[in-house]
This record gives structure tokens, sequence and C-alpha cells, in this order.
């Protein structure tokens, strides 16, 4: 099945404590289709300015990612600049450009109708959710949000969180969103506000995947899939998306939709997470093999499952 | 076979949200005999003061624990006094009165003599050493140590690790000790101290064994085990001494030593700290059955394991 995603596309410029890199190709659609890719057909709805090249939409079509939703227009791709020097788990942002992506209004090529899978990536909920309503045919529907959403726009956030089946953000914006420290306590009044299903991404600790009562079928326990104990980041840049990438990329691959596949979609997301932060920017997950993928899947199984 | 541990005695007086109580039983020595002894006979090495009684010591022959190395002496009885209320995951200690712990000299009993599993709780590094050295016949050792350790006494410590089998501390403990931020970059540098192995807690996140290249068989990868998210943490106090004691309780109950034994025991050790921080002090620490000990490792299993 296909999957779409809205996000942004990006010229990050990155130093971390490996080196430092300027202008390359990122963003939260590019990091998502890529990871994807290895698992379903991807669609992407971004907006790039005059300075995106042929040489940066191949980096999409390479991967077969179907970019009739990225639209071009008048000005310059939105630009990121970030450094991990002191801490690798926490980016310090330099400066953001928004440019083009100011003013995106994310529009669905009608080719893409069809679509069961969608990730909504991290926009404005209001965009989010404008792309749901538009999506009839949608299945199950991830999304992202942050920080600044959630003190910013906190009443279009909870509308937007009632169109996602799943939910990915991480420990702080869990706890933040549901106002109360403890996780799982947190995780529980997340799942309140409409999710079926909710990742709580703990970075180098793994993530976790709480479930509302009775969804994707009996059980009332959480799950949780390590991270990989990496001797070197190089840059840690796209992890979060890489990571629900894969996870909502295997997902989009299954014909049925139950725990057991939620909870193997834990293990690629963390696989492919894992991956990303191997080189700077997409560098790793443009050139990765099936067969690495479901090696390092083993590992993640050897790093987790009693013999 | 039995497993001896050498720590401290103390009574607690503990802040938590949950509430607050004063004078209640604790120590590293207790948590651990406590929670080893659901898997294996316990004997004890501690010093207690005159206000020790009759009743704080049925708390551990209730639970079968060999008392004959608990050294009642002229004094108080350790004290320490914390509070959680900011922040579950680290104490703020509001007083420490060390008493009769102040000048303590472990006293192996001869009874003690044939221990073939140690386990040294945190007190000085050379007193570790000496426990260690004095026990001829021991085939496996624990050990734990905290920052105030690493910082003031670096080489008493790093003679004593090569005398370590097994060495269970925290994440910052880990990467303080090696000089280094990276975790398992940190772990290699632990490993090349002495120990065989290295267990990093990472409190909430469970916790992961490092094993030395060629230690207890093949295989290269780390292994990974969770703690159980938990809506009510009444108290931590005693989480990481009560990992520790079902960890090596259950290696110490084994036939063999081998990576099996040390995965399966990483899940105890996570089972008998989620059970410990239920309630205040060592409540349910004392009442437990090895029915819901098993029935907890199952949840532990359902947690990680894929179908």
């Amino acid at each position: 099945m296909s999957i779409l995603v809205v996000g942004s596309v990006a010229f990050d410029t990155i130093a971390t404590p490996s080196g430092q890199v300027t202008d390359i190709l990122g963003g939260s659609a590019t990091y998502f289709s890529l990871a994807a890719s290895y698992f379903t057909n991807v669609r992407v709805v971004a907006v790039v300015g005059e300075d995106f090249t042929a040489k940066d939409e191949a980096v999409f079509t390479n991967r077969g990612v179907d970019v009739r939703g990225l639209e071009r227009t008048a000005g310059k791709t939105f630009r990121w600049g970030g450094q991990y020097l002191d801490n690798l788990n926490e980016a310090k942002t330099d400066f953001t450009e928004l440019n083009v992506f100011e003013k995106f209004q994310p529009r669905i090529p009608k080719e893409y109708a069809d679509t069961q899978f969608l990730f909504l990536g991290n926009i404005h909920p209001t965009l989010q959710a404008a792309v749901r309503l538009e999506m009839d045919g949608v299945r199950l529907t991830g999304g992202d949000t942050m920080n600044y959403w959630i003190k910013s726009t906190p009443k279009e956030l909870a509308e937007t969180l009632k169109l996602m089946t799943v939910v990915l953000i991480n420990d702080t914006e869990t706890k933040m969103l549901a106002g109360e420290k403890n996780l799982p306590r947190a995780a529980n009044k997340v799942l309140a506000m409409g999710p079926q299903a909710l990742v709580v991404k703990h970075g180098e600790y793994g993530a976790t995947i709480f479930f509302r009562a009775g969804a994707f079928g009996l059980g009332s326990h959480p799950f949780r899939a390590p991270a990989l104990p990496i001797e070197e980041v190089k840059d840690p840049t796209g992890a979060g998306d890489s990571f629900a990438g894969g996870f909502m990329g295997y997902i989009a691959a299954q014909g049925e939709l139950n725990r057991e596949v939620l909870k193997r979609a834990l293990f690629y997301g963390g696989v492919m997470g894992s991956f990303a932060v191997e080189r700077f920017g997409t560098e790793r997950l443009q050139q990765l093999t099936r067969e690495e993928i479901e090696g390092r899947f083993q590992v993640f199984r050897e790093l987790t499952h009693l013999g």
C-alpha cells in the first residue's frame, strides 16, 4: 500500500563532533520518504524553492518516491542550521530560515487520492488536519508534533490529535502535552485525547508504544523496542523522522493492522533511525539494501529477546 | 548456591509525592538481601547499632537470610534522609548520619567461607577489595560503586574493579568512570578495567549488559532488558539494590554461568526493582511470592518480545 507523507524538505547546515556540512538535503519529509521507501511506495507533499536541483530530486526518485506532490515555488528552500557539539541527544538551533515553507499550503495531487496510509510530519496542526480531512480513504494516520505547537496552538492540536491513529513524539513532548511527569500516566492522557496508539521515542533508549484499551486487538501492556547502542553517532539529524518512516512504511506494507504488526513496526523504526545517524544527512538512507535492514532487525531482536 | 552481600543497613527518612516515612529499615544490604532471598540462600555482612530491634532482624530472618554476619556495635545505626519531591529519578539527600557505619570493617563469619557468589555493595573500594580477597572460593563477584568513590578514590577503585566479575552501575557513573560521554564506548572502557560484564542501569528505561569479548561464551552484542512503565512509583529508594539482588540471586541459583543466564538475570533484576518501588521501603519485598515474580517476568517478556 502507498503511504503519503506531508512535511518539510530543507537544506541543513549541521555541526557535530564528527564534522560539519553546509546546505545538505534534509527535512522531515525527506528522511521519512527515504526510510519508508525500503518498505512500500511513498508519495510526498512538500514545498521547495528554486534552489532545489535535479540532483536533489533524484535523491527521492532514485528510491522510487513519487514527487508529483513536491511543489516548486519562487524563492529559496527552507534552511535550518544546528549543532550537536555538546550533546548528541539535542540539537542547538543556530538559525531557521523558513523561506518558501513559511506559506506552505499542502496541495494533494488528485493521483494521491487513493492513498490508504498517511503520515503528518511536524507542521502546523491546522495544516495537518486539513490534509487528513481531504484524504477520505485513509486507513491509518500517523502524526508528529513538537513543543512549539503544544505551547502555541493547543486548541488546534487537540482537534488534530483526534484525527491521528498513531502519534509519534518523544518523552518531553508526551509529558508536556499531558501536563504530567509520569510517563505511563502521561501516555494514557494522550491516548484519551484521540489516538489509538502512542509511540514515545526515548532517543538512545529506544521507544515504547502504548495502546488505547481494545485498540488493535486485545491486551493491556505497552511494548518497548530498543535502540542500538552506537559507538559513533555522526549526525543525529533526521533520526526521529527516519524512525517514523521505518515504522509507518512497515505498517503500510502489511495486509493487516494488529498489535503484532505495530510491535514489529516499532523495531523497524529503531532500525531505520539507527542507520540514519551513521552518516551525515540522508547519505546512509540513500544506499541501503533490504538485506542490511533485515540483518539489523535481527540484531535488534538479539539485543532484547531471551533464548 | 549461597550468595553473600556486604553493604549497609540503615534507617531511612524519605519524602516522595506519595507520602513520607521516618526511620524505616533500608540500606543496600537490606534491599539486596530481600530481593535475592526469593532465588537463593542469602548471607549478609553489615553493621547495625543498638537501635536495631528484634523486629528489624525479623525482616531478614523471615525471608531466611543468614544474619550471623550482621555485626551489632555500640552506637546508632546509619541514618539517611532524602526526598524525591521534584524528581522521582534522583534523590535529594537531606542528611546522612554514618554512625556505626563510619568505622565499618566487614568481618566474614567462618561459616560463610564456602560462599560461591558475592555482591559488594556500595562501600569504600578498599573494603570491597578486602572482602573479595578473603573469599577464596568465589566463582562470581558482582559489585556496585558510586560517583563519590569514582571521584575521591580512583586508584583504589581501579584495583577493586579488577576483582569484580560483573559491575552494576548507572549511566552517569559509567560515563564518569570512563571519562567518555558515549555509552557503548564508555562501557567498553569500563570492561577494559577488569570486569567480564558491565550492567548499566537506565532507571525507567531498563538496563543494558555489555560483555567483554569472549566472556561467558561467544557473541559481541550487548543485551537490553526493559523496566516496567509504572504509573505510581511510591518510593524509588532501594530500586538499584533490589535490581542487583534479583540479578545476582537468579545467577547464584543457576548451575551454569553463560550469557543466557546473565540475560535472564537482567530481566529478574528489573522485575525485583519494579516491585521495590511499589511501596515505601522494603514493604513490598517482604511479602512477595515466587508466583508473583514469575508473573511479572512474563510481563517483562511480553513488553519486549515479538510474537
